[in-house]
């Protein structure tokens, strides 16, 4: 029989306005000892008066202690519910998308709580960040196959939300062969998915908008691409026009990555790679005098916690003054930031910062966010966390 | 020889930011009185300490008493600088359209505060918002002629701005013969812009992205634009591959025009028109057990100043939910506001508000801006203007 969750007295508000997660210091601990859930368990949640609020999994052991699967107290998280949000989800994407690359599922975003699906064509990527999840781990395999018939099914997890969560790192193909190359396809430019060592499922496809966007503008253009891990910027803009590409990485095996996706795509004569630490290589163009039209800065999270924000921004600020003294007389930055709490207008504000420092003029010709496979849930921000700012820049 | 007017202590610190504006209170009154500039008139800004920051235009019967022209103290306001100005803002949008139908002149984004030119082909429509623009009223027409040389130049002006400034409304064709219709192309599609009997400069070119976006969700769709004004949404929605569209506006002249447009298109067996109150409107469609696939909200400014928040957020609250009951199980809202004072996450909280009215799911697809043709200055948060959330809402 499944247990009960009473929450303490208006602890229901959070939930009502369409939130899913419930926090360890909601429970109202005398009627329904959070420690008394095994973790993983699911559970009915009640508001304090008793009334069924829906169905969540429990952790007890988490700050973030429950999340809803469901408003109806009668589903479970189970193979039927998987089907079902599976379906809600790829009719989205099937909605956008011509071909099968894509994030097929987006956590909150997508209804499913700590579950994240990266597909490449018949191959998918399950990373699952919560007890609760792993639970039904055999149900979300059955309910692929019933849904996407996929060839190949990884389950792959090294994230934070894991580690919160007590949960080892994990890679295992649980369904067909891995086959060498995993390749997808984004804005008309092919790549290879870097499933077994890459970082998360092996690619980005959440700043595919951003990527198309800056494609429009890269006709000619010599092409900074800083952070570039496998590529998934520069080789786009190779494919869409730029004359030149330079890729930066601290990892010699992504920017190994870049020259194979570049060849993937008959554009190996225009891209170029430059291993190394982002500040200093920018510190070293710029001592050589190097200049390009086009700058893209897509830096890993500076800010990953509140207490972060202060050295955060004075990261990318920095990042960005280095990044626009590379730029010729009239010249494009794009400016990306993964960080949730970065604020939009703080990461406006650090533009405005870096033009001004140089006496620069800036014009925001683009405020971008995460692609539409990654549906934001809007009582969540927290599933809002991309930002893309296409910024010119020229002199007066 | 031209005046200075001197800033009181601390009050360089917004231009320095990079800010165009001062404001009255702003200025130290016995160094240089306010009273003492005539309207229009330009001056060297200095600071307190008596630097000088830059060339203004001055007002100073206006709140905002004077906009910067230049940085350069040396620089006036003159045929000159709008040459460079305008062939600045001519490389933007060249690098971002293949044909020449856009806001060539976005005030203050584009370094001429006061000023918006849109651009119709050979036809160009010069919008002036301040009395110092006013004063090169014939030297932008020079300079207009010596970077595009257009066949017709048409001054309309009627904004909010102008009353500010104490400028009476104008319509006047200064060079051609105005054509019997004036046409566009948006996202390959077709439209007249209604230059003289139209709302601003005939047409509203800072929706193109975000419509854009939502044509690539419509095919086989029955779609609702709701204030259609002349169909910018409705008709590409119908060229794009939309199974029937309905466009509501409360004006018969707007609707003849959506007739007219969809049959330059070529969709006119697909589009009709409804006249009315929007709120009546969808109200009646309801009642009458009407459903859409889609449905586009994109209402003139609810909220036009700070104090009108409390009120223009509940009406655009309601509107969304008038709206979402229109839309079948799986449906698609664009919900936008081109209020300034509408913050990004008070409209996100707007749609979550209205989906969990209904006890529907929202995914936030497409967090959307004005164009690039729109260009945002980093310093002024008043450019930044407008957005389109791209709503999918479905029921559980």
């Amino acid at each position: 029989m499944t247990q009960h969750l009473r929450l303490k007295k208006n602890a229901d508000k959070r939930l009502k306005a369409g939130h899913l997660w419930l926090y360890s210091n909601e429970i109202d601990n005398d009627q329904s000892p959070l420690k008394a859930f095994e973790p993983g368990a699911q559970a009915i949640v009640e508001a304090a008066g008793g009334k069924a609020l829906g169905v969540a999994y429990i952790n007890p052991h988490s700050l973030i202690c429950g999340r809803v699967v469901s408003r109806d107290p009668n589903v479970r998280l189970d193979r039927s519910l998987l089907v079902h949000r599976f379906k809600q989800a790829l009719a989205l994407r099937e909605s956008l998308f011509d071909k099968p690359f894509y994030r097929l599922v987006y956590g909150e975003g997508d209804l499913l709580p700590g579950l994240v699906i990266d597909r490449f064509g018949d191959v998918v990527v399950v990373q699952i960040n919560t007890l609760g999840m792993e639970k039904v781990r055999d149900q979300i395999i059955d309910a692929l196959n019933k849904v996407i018939e996929p060839s190949v099914i990884v389950f792959k997890g090294n994230t934070t939300g894991r580690q919160l969560e007590s949960m080892a790192p994990e890679i295992e193909v649980v369904q067909g062969t891995l086959p060498e190359r995993v390749l997808l396809e984004e804005n008309s430019t092919q790549f290879e998915a870097r499933v077994i060592d890459g970082q998360k499922t092996g690619w980005f496809y959440d700043h595919r908008i951003n990527r198309a966007r800056l494609n429009e503008m890269v006709e000619g253009r010599r092409v900074l691409d800083v952070f570039s891990y496998t590529g998934g910027w520069g080789i786009q803009a190779a494919t869409h026009g730029a004359r030149e590409v330079m890729c930066v990485d601290a990892s010699a095996s992504a920017l190994e990555q870049v020259k194979s996706n570049a060849a993937l795509n008959g554009v190996e004569d225009k891209v170029s790679t430059l291993m190394g630490d982002a500040f200093d290589v920018l510190s070293d163009l710029k001592a050589e005098g190097e200049k390009f039209d086009v700058v893209v800065l897509d830096p890993p999270a500076f800010i990953k916690k509140r207490k972060d924000i202060a050295n955060g921004e004075r990261a990318y600020g920095r990042l960005n003054r280095e990044a626009m003294r590379l730029l010729g007389r009239d010249g494009i930055l794009v400016s990306a930031s993964c960080s949730m709490h970065l604020a939009d207008d703080r990461h406006i504000d650090l533009v405005r910062g870096a033009a001004r420092h140089q006496d620069r003029n800036a014009q925001i010709v683009h405020q971008g966010h995460q692609g539409p496979d990654h549906p934001i849930h809007p009582a969540i921000p927290e599933t809002a966390y991309l930002k893309a700012l296409g910024v010119r820049v020229f002199r007066d």
